[in-house]
């Protein structure tokens, strides 16, 4: 075979998706690249952005799902516990959106299969949005320019609340973050990390996060328990799968969050009660490892962490259809 | 001169600013065009941005300038009175911040001479932002890319609340909605509105709206008092100027709002008690013109109003650099 052959028969691979000649290490490492979301139905992805935006499908008019999951702040809204209908102080911690659609779950107790499930919970919650999914519809379906884009989606100008869903879920689910320097390492740029970072990774490698963080999220693919090796210690009551199932041995199992993007999305843990990665992973390495790291091995896993932020999704705000006299008015008092 | 010779001309002629050949009749109308905003300090503008999708310069972290200017809602909340920390009542409906810059002053007492001088208000206020000017600065000062950014834009690393409310006063100036269809027949497009609406506005001026909703903002150039023919019914306590001044004159004298946009801006007047545009044609007509329109004259005018609708800003939410371990955490609750 020619030089020439060889070029092009390695351009050819290249071009096969999912297969980068020059990612070769990528293939045994235990933590794979985020890929950019493709978009398959635009429309569908436009009017869930407009309604993962829209503050009135609240009762009070003043929360969307951007409130607590806020895409100027790496889809979360960087507080211990969310502030919900008339500042009702949340029960959990809320987890990020971003790539949240590689979860094997949704919630931190798993119990929304999909995001498509998920998105319905808070609109519906007294203590989050404060609306109820009929109300949600009414509003919406008084709105001409929402009836258009649902007719066009979905086939019919009625709306329903599974609609609504499957259009928040849809735009969801582009919400990736490909490109962080790790993914760029993963796929072959040896000089997209420091020797400091690499040292972390190796160490979180070895330690054992790796055998719970993993896969292309870094977390969000199993439950686990939260003080696998020594109780962990809170004050939030939160039970983890046990809440779902009742079943004693689903006690604190929570799902594993993504650390994807973990530099933006502090406070951490489901009680929101570690405000800096230092503090995170120190606590981690103590009850789910048995370990004290030093904090030289923090630092270097902490610089670790910091390498998993990738593109940000870039959100043009969507300009939101007024209502009509007809529309229900929000109810914030 | 040659026809030539008068095309350069023509062509000179409709490159002076303010000056466009096709908008003749503009310049008989009381109401001018709204022109697209000319940033001159591009650095400023993002940084301004930046803060003001902030919710850190709330004390408890999610309450930002974008919350009761939502640039998604024509940059204002929809609600009669915002909803502030902790879930405070506000004293009077949020006004748009769209074209604010127009206006002769700011709020609806005009306590503010700028926006640079507003900016800072709702940050410190017990009842909005709850935070005050020392901790938003503090909170800032602890970001790294902050204080880059302030570095580039105001030449020192030292932040100061002159620095930061310059910089949103200077976002918010580049708010402008040019290209409405009102505009688009002010310059010169005759066929941009209906007879309906060219009706509208027949009866908009000969009713004597015009006479305090005038020139490039539709109003925000004057303080008229609200109830000037009949008293205004309301329970909501402010007094406008008088609340300011204490003279007895100034007693209801409020900033009369900008018409541009109103069709987003609802609910309408300083208590947000017009839920719609038709109720507050009504109003305006009895209150402060002694003159009860008919239906089929509202219906005129409000579909006029609604040609006042702009190209709303494009808005590419900030990506906000995230708190250190030395940042000062909200407090929510």
């Amino acid at each position: 075979m020619a030089l020439r052959d060889i070029l092009i028969v390695s351009a050819a691979l290249a071009a096969v998706p999912g297969l980068t000649l020059a990612a070769a290490p990528a293939a045994d490492e235990p933590i794979q690249p985020v890929e950019p979301a493709k978009i398959t139905n635009a429309r569908m992805v436009d009017l869930g952005k407009e309604l993962f935006f829209d503050p009135r499908l609240s009762k009070s008019g003043v929360i969307s799902c951007n409130s607590c999951h806020n895409l100027a702040m790496g889809g979360t809204d960087n507080i211990k516990t969310s502030v919900g209908h008339r500042w009702t102080k949340g029960p959990i911690n809320a987890p990020t959106v971003l790539n949240a659609g590689l979860n094997v779950a949704q919630f931190w107790d798993g119990r929304a299969a999909d995001l498509k499930e998920q998105a319905g919970g808070p609109i519906a919650n007294p203590g989050e949005m404060g609306s109820s999914a009929e109300l949600a519809v009414e509003v919406l379906q008084t709105i001409p320019a929402y009836v258009r884009s649902f007719k066009e989606v979905f086939g019919s100008e009625k709306i329903t609340i599974d609609a609504v869903t499957r259009a928040i879920a849809a735009y969801e689910e582009t919400l990736a973050t490909p490109n962080s320097r790790f993914d760029k390492w993963l796929k072959g740029d040896k000089k997209a990390l420091t020797q400091t970072e690499l040292a972390g990774y190796a160490l979180f490698k070895d330690a054992g996060c790796v055998s719970c963080h993993n896969g292309p999220n870094v977390g969000g693919s199993s439950f686990q328990k939260m003080g696998a090796v020594e109780p962990y210690k809170t004050t939030n009551p939160a039970q983890g799968r046990f809440d779902v199932t009742r079943n004693e041995d689903d006690r604190m199992m929570f799902k594993v969050p993504s650390l994807r993007n973990i530099e933006l999305t502090y406070p951490y843990f489901h009680d929101g009660e570690a405000a800096t990665l230092t503090e995170a992973v120190t606590t981690m390495g103590k009850v789910q490892l048995g370990r004290d790291f030093t904090s030289e091995e923090t630092g270097k896993i902490v610089s670790f962490l910091k390498t998993l932020t990738g593109d940000q999704p870039k959100v043009v705000l969507p300009v939101l259809p007024p209502s009509t006299d007809r529309t229900p008015r929000p109810e914030p008092f």
